[in-house]
């Protein structure tokens, strides 16, 4: 089969968000496909090997499926990386964790983007929705202002915030505990409720908060209008070159080997973007 | 009266932190005290005029204390800011505040010290309490794994969060939600309970937090061992004068006039040292 035939199939495996409920399925869906519309010209199709495109553990317990999309060279994109992970807990039940993340290159000082939902089980999820900085906030308060102030983010987090179910979510990590001031990270119970209720709070709250989210980052932050002066890309290329490097490590490193067993695991990350800032 | 009489009156009214309950009074004069005799070498005597030591508003509904020691020349202490704010609300109750705030100078690049107490009622209180850091913790996960990893601090912050009377407090400034990652940022409500509740909270549980905080950064971060190089320390002025300018505002800035009327704000703000750095 040809190159664009496995390219295909991994976008058609990567957009199924199998395992999850109706109406996360549909904002996973809406969220992946307004990017890429918008962005369409300025990405590259994915081009990682078809195993990495999707891949299970050797007892097919865990399932994932992963998308990597680089931006053109001309582009204000470095790339956008895309997830679902599937799998069964040994206490019944399963994980599920559905991501969007975009990084923006040097081009740009303006936020990344960051969405993950993860399902421990019907009734408990947690919401991670950032644009996070790439600049020092205590450093730059005209970079806090333009991107974190004048585009009202803090309405849409408190909006979500004054939910009965909701509570604060506290990564372990204290390096992935660096997001902006507006950061939505949430834990959301509806135990003893239903899970009819906590689809309701995905589609009725949950839904309309990302894509409000992910209109403000595509409208200020994908648009250009942030010259970088020469002399601050090396600043900025180091900073991104940790960030990336460190979420990634923190977030799958230590995840993919325990879900997916050492081999499966290591290939996975071997073809994951790092940067080549020596660290 | 000498000068000497002004200081130790000043001193003295600072340190009696008056209208609030015993516990938090006690808290407050152990820190102040801890510190003082910890730094005192290298601490000068509080140099403010008497009518900013002291001062109220001029119907005497509002009162309040400030005593500010800068450090020698060849100490690593900027200054040290201590207050106490009582005022009474046209609602009936009173807002009472008492904080003490140091900041170290470019000599080192260690946290500063954050403890500000905001009583809002006798069963609502508000706890902030952070090393600030004073640098870009992406930047430098070094900086970040030092002092707040090795240090323990989270688990300080989870004993407070477990509470039952713990909510996150959450900044309306968006620069001063600009936080370390083991900050401590709690609401504490009593409502329904009794007074005495609050107060065993302050004793038992704010009490001792307050006071291991305090004795990690009188160890961690003003013993020295970090020196900085030359050619970061215009970056690290440039950060320091930044975040005291902002921080003093936003806090200050904006209460003192609304507490004070606009004339004695004005005189005591003219008397709190801002960064001599032009932003």
């Amino acid at each position: 089969s040809s190159p664009m035939d496995h390219h295909n199939r991994g976008r058609q495996k990567f957009m199924e968000f199998p395992y999850v409920s109706a109406p996360h399925r549909n904002l996973m869906v809406d969220l992946v496909s307004t990017v890429e519309t918008r962005l369409d010209s300025q990405l590259q199709p994915c081009t990682l090997p078809p195993d990495v495109q999707y891949f299970e553990n050797p007892s097919g317990t865990s399932q994932a499926s992963l998308q990597i999309r680089y931006g053109h060279n001309s582009s204000m994109i470095d790339f956008l990386l895309g997830s679902w992970i599937h799998s069964e807990l040994p206490t019944g039940g399963a994980l599920n964790i559905t991501s969007l993340s975009a990084y923006l290159n040097t081009s740009t000082d303006a936020p990344n983007l960051l969405i993950e939902l993860i399902q421990i089980k019907p009734t408990a999820l947690v919401l991670i929705l950032d644009l996070p900085p790439r600049k020092d906030l205590v450093l730059y308060p005209e970079y806090l202002h333009t991107f974190y102030e004048n585009t009202q983010l803090e309405s849409r987090r408190q909006r979500l915030e004054k939910l009965q179910e909701v509570q604060p979510y506290v990564p372990s990590s204290l390096y992935i505990r660096v997001t902006s001031p507006t950061a939505i990270l949430i834990s959301i119970n509806t135990e003893g409720g239903d899970v009819g209720r906590m689809e309701e709070i995905v589609k009725n709250h949950m839904d309309p908060v990302a894509k409000e989210v992910l209109g403000i980052w595509l409208d200020q932050c994908t648009c250009g209008g942030r010259e970088v002066a020469e002399s601050e890309k090396p600043y900025l290329e180091k900073r991104d070159g940790l960030y990336k490097n460190k979420t990634i490590e923190i977030d799958l490193g230590s995840s993919f080997p325990r879900l997916f067993g050492p081999q499966v695991a290591g290939r996975v990350l071997a073809a994951i973007p790092r940067s080549t800032f020596d660290i």
